[in-house]
């Protein structure tokens, strides 16, 4: 199980506080979409700056001109970028292809998608070690009460590749999460983010998948 | 018909010489997706300031979380944002809504979509004076050689709403679109900003649009 921590409705000096304060038990630092179109990759860099050897994910939820938005993060030091699902198929193409020659990861945000367009582009993408598939909850649904349905459709079909879940998750939904999944990548935003000791937060998600059901590495995670 | 000049893919001081040139033969100016992400909203705002009494739309295309991406917008003084019809109900019911409280419009962009997502979302939209429906076909798309089909299923459905197109047109395109519709937003990137004088062909696009179909004012505009 691994712990991507999001940054999201703060101002830059926040989130590089917050990157120093969590990066030590995170797998990745996720730069959040309203960090980067209200601020740019001066975003992105900062964080990169401040997380050390922490991996930093830029979320673009690029839905055109991949390559255009890959290349900035890359210029930026960020080592993976996202795609939404629903984006054109051209696109995320694209993204996956300039993502891999820059030895960079996809994120594809499974965002209000189903199993139809998850196995298309599972049949267009099989193989391809550099990818994360990401069931999520927007935070716009979240606030009408949608729970988080993606995992039921997405598990059973994701063999070898590696799956991520977000939207607005806390302690005890985690916990439920590492009871039954193998291996996942926890996305966790303000619970850690709004906790009044983040770090503290951010060591305790980390414990609770820790305390998850043994396996082994994730598919390209043990390669590299 | 109108004319929307799109700047993409440059800095913000190239954005805002261009924005000086081309303003005054627009009806908006466009702040692409690439200059948002690449800057923040300082690329909003400065386009803005440069921009006089043209008004400015923001094409953040909002996948989620849209009462944010309208105010950082409309703080940087967009009169206009863009959102996903590919985006969840939920996140484009928040941008129309919180968009029309500030007195913004809302550029809902058809990319990816099909007749389909247009009924649905006419149907949940009827009525509002503040949409713009735009029939896009994507950079990675163009690559592909894919063609700006959407008009043909958007024109018949869209009667009282107004409709833009967007991707990739030059003038010999525009010139033929201004014989098919009486009323149309043309959307206009490289063939503008790439022009040896922009000022020049902005002109020229402009003499085209003037020279359509007689007809009278959009539903909104013959209200403002």
């Amino acid at each position: 199980m691994r712990l991507q921590v999001a940054l999201d409705r703060m101002s830059v000096a926040h989130a590089v506080e917050l990157t120093r304060q969590v990066a030590a038990f995170a797998d990745w630092i996720e730069v959040g979409t309203s960090l980067i179109k209200a601020n740019g990759m001066t975003a992105v860099a900062e964080v990169v700056a401040a997380a050390g050897t922490t991996p930093v994910l830029a979320d673009t939820k690029t839905a055109d001109d991949a390559v255009t938005e890959v290349d900035m993060c890359h210029k930026a030091g960020a080592r993976a970028t996202s795609v939404l699902a629903l984006a054109p198929d051209d696109t995320i193409r694209a993204c996956v292809a300039r993502a891999g020659d820059l030895g960079m990861e996809t994120l594809v945000d499974l965002l209000a998608t189903g199993a139809g367009r998850f196995d298309e582009l599972l049949a267009q993408h099989s193989g391809r070690p550099d990818l994360v598939w990401a069931a999520h909850v927007g935070k716009d649904q979240q606030r009408h009460g949608a729970a988080n349905g993606g995992l039921a459709w997405i598990t059973p079909r994701s063999g070898g590749h590696r799956v991520a879940v977000a939207g607005g998750l806390d302690q005890q939904q985690v916990a439920a999460l590492t009871q039954l999944h193998g291996d996942l990548r926890v996305i966790v935003g303000s619970a850690i983010t709004k906790a009044v000791d983040p770090a503290a937060a951010a060591a305790a998600f980390r414990s609770l998948l820790a305390a998850g059901p043994q396996q082994g590495p994730s598919p390209r995670e043990a390669t590299t």
